[in-house]
C-alpha cells in the first residue's frame, strides 16, 4: 500500500531544478529568497470535487485547471510566478490518479517555470488546495481599487465556452452541441489557460489601472471593481468577446454566458485610454486577443447596452458558493 | 442567505491592524512586502473532518487547532511567524460555526500578532487549508537534515495526553479515565500550543542543529530527522516527558503514548553538547520546559533503551494517512 511519504516521493518530489527554492519539499516549512526590492504576492484556491468539478473528473484536467485558476489570480494582479504549495485530500492513494494529477499539475508549472515548494497530503473527500506566490514591484499591482473614471475596459481571450460547455453537461440547453462543439467547449471549461504573461506586462509597463480575473462571470466580477474603486461603467454587451463555440449560439444565450458565465479565467482589466495603442501591442507581443467593451464611469452601477448603444435589462447574476 | 463576500466580511476581514501586509484580503492576490535579507518560510497544512477532528468538532477550538499545527511547523523550522491565508470548505454558512471557528482563530493569530491575508471559502465537505509564513535569516532555519552525530535529542513541553483522550474518546483503555482527567487531557488534544518562541530562538541564537514538531508521534518524527540527517540514535524512553494525565498511567501505556502518539505538537530538536546552558537558558526565557531524552549517533537505527540503559524492542509505529 502506498504511504503518504512514498506517495509524495513518486508523484510530487522532484529534481530541485532551476531552483527558486532554497529548500522545497520535505521540510517543516519550504524555504525561499524572496528577489531583493520586490512584494510577493499570494493567492489561494481550494477546489472541491461535486463543486468544482465533476466526481471522476480526469484526473490530468484536474491536475491543470487547479493550479491554473491559482496563477489566474497572479495574473490579475500582474505579478510573475514563482512556486506554489498543494495540499491534497484523497480518498485513496489511488496511482493511476496520481500519476495523471501530477502529470497535468507540472506540465502547467514547468510551462510558467514554477516549482511545488511544499504541501501536505490526507486522506477524505477529494479536496485540492494550492497556494501561489509570485513576485511584483512595489507600486505595480494592479489592485481591484484603482479603476477611473474615463478607463476603458478590457477583457483577454473569449469569454462564456466554459458555461455553455457546462450547460450542455447539464442538458440545460434548448438545442443540444453537437458531440465536436461539445468537446470544443469544454476544453474552455477543463483546461483554462491563466494570462500569466498579459498580467505581467500590463504591470511592469504600467498601462493598465485595475485588473481582476473572470471566475463568477464578468458581471460579478467587474462588480468588485467598481465597488473597491468607487466608480460605475456602462458594458457593451455585444461587444463582449464570445467563445468560437458560442458566438454561433443564439443572441440571448451568447449575451447571457459572455455577461456572467463564468469559469473564463481570462482578465478583465481597465487602462486609461491613452494606453489603448500599448495595451494592443503588450497584448500581441504574448499572442492574447484583447477586445475592449466599455467605460469606467464617475457615476456608479452597472449600465449594459446592446450594440445599438440602447439600454438593456438583463436578469444577470454572479455566481456564489453559498447562495446558489 | 449569507453569501461567500458576506462571510468574508463579517467573519475574517478585520481592521487592517499592524499591517505586515502591503495588501491583505479582497483582492486577487495578498501582498507583502518581504523584510529585506530575510528568507520567507511556507508551510501548509489541511485538516480533514472525521480525520484530524472529530465530526461536530467545537468550532473554536477547531479554529484555534488548524492554525497552531501550521504556527507549529514554522517553530520547526525557527522561523518568526508573520501571516497567513486560510482556504475553507464548509457544508453550510453556519452563523454559529463560523463565529466560533473565527473567534478561536483570531485569538490564537493575536497571541502571535500575525495576520489572516487571503484566503478562499467554498461550499463542500468541511475542509480547513491553512497556509503559513514565517521569516529568518539565511542560514538559520533548522533543517531535519542538520542533525550530527554527538548531538542530544531534546523535546519541548510534554508529549502522549492527546493520544491519550483519543484513546479515551474511542474506549480503547482498559481502564477508563475519570472525567477530571479525560477532559485535562483532551486539552492537550484539541488546542496544542505551538512552540514558536522557543523554535525562533533556537535558530537564532544558532545553538540547535534540526528540528521536526511531532504531529504523528515522536518515533516516526525523530526518523525523519535520522533519515535526512543520514544519522542513527539512542533515545531513553522512560526519560520521555509525558503529560500530566499519561503519567498516572501504567508503564506500557506511558511508553507507547510518549514514543508514538503524535497529535503533540511539541518540538524534537538536536543540538551539540556544548547547548546545553544555552538551551536550558533560552527555554526558561520563553517558559517552555524542555528535556534531553537521548543522543545522536553515526550508527544508523534507532535504539530504544529503558530507564536503566538496557535495549527494548518495542513495536511502535507513526501515523500514516494512507496506511492506517
Amino acid at each position: 500500500m502506498l504511504s503518504e511519504f512514498d506517495l509524495i516521493q513518486e508523484y510530487f518530489q522532484r529534481p530541485h531544478h532551476a531552483a527558486r527554492a532554497v529548500l522545497g519539499i520535505g521540510d517543516d516549512c519550504a524555504l525561499i529568497a524572496p528577489t531583493p526590492g520586490l512584494q510577493t504576492a499570494i493567492s489561494s484556491d481550494m477546489l472541491v470535487e461535486g463543486r468544482h468539478f465533476f466526481a471522476g473528473e480526469d484526473a490530468q484536467r484536474l491536475g491543470h485547471k487547479a493550479l491554473a485558476v491559482n496563477l489566474s489570480d497572479l495574473a490579475a494582479m500582474g505579478a510573475r510566478p514563482v512556486g506554489f504549495t498543494l495540499a491534497l485530500a484523497l480518498p485513496s492513494a489511488d496511482r493511476a490518479w496520481l500519476q495523471g494529477f501530477s502529470q497535468g499539475l507540472f506540465a502547467l508549472a514547468d510551462a510558467f517555470n514554477i516549482e511545488l515548494i511544499g504541501g501536505d497530503t490526507t486522506k477524505g473527500p477529494l479536496n485540492i488546495c494550492i497556494t501561489v506566490f509570485g513576485e511584483l514591484r512595489p507600486g505595480q499591482a494592479l489592485r481591484r481599487s484603482a479603476a477611473q473614471a474615463g478607463d476603458d475596459i478590457w477583457i483577454s481571450g473569449t469569454l462564456g465556452d466554459a458555461r455553455l460547455a457546462l450547460a450542455g453537461y447539464r442538458l440545460e440547453l434548448k438545442q443540444a452541441l453537437d458531440a465536436a462543439s461539445q468537446r470544443a467547449a469544454a476544453v474552455r471549461m477543463h483546461t483554462p489557460v491563466p494570462r500569466v504573461e498579459l498580467g505581467v506586462l500590463l504591470a511592469e509597463q504600467g498601462i493598465a489601472h485595475a485588473a481582476i480575473d473572470i471566475s463568477d462571470g464578468l458581471i460579478g466580477d467587474l462588480g468588485h471593481i467598481l465597488k473597491r474603486s468607487q466608480v460605475g461603467a456602462t458594458l457593451d454587451i455585444d461587444a463582449l468577446p464570445a467563445g468560437d463555440i458560442l458566438a454561433t449560439q443564439e443572441t440571448a444565450l451568447r449575451r447571457a454566458y459572455t455577461a456572467a458565465g463564468g469559469d473564463d479565467y481570462e482578465l478583465c482589466f481597465t487602462a486609461p485610454v491613452a494606453s489603448r495603442a500599448a495595451i494592443l501591442a503588450a497584448a500581441a507581443s504574448v499572442a492574447t486577443p484583447v477586445t475592449r467593451v466599455g467605460s469606467i464611469e464617475a457615476q456608479a452601477g452597472l449600465r449594459l447596452v446592446g450594440a445599438d448603444g440602447a439600454p438593456l435589462d438583463l436578469q444577470l447574476s454572479s455566481f456564489d458558493h453559498f447562495t446558489s
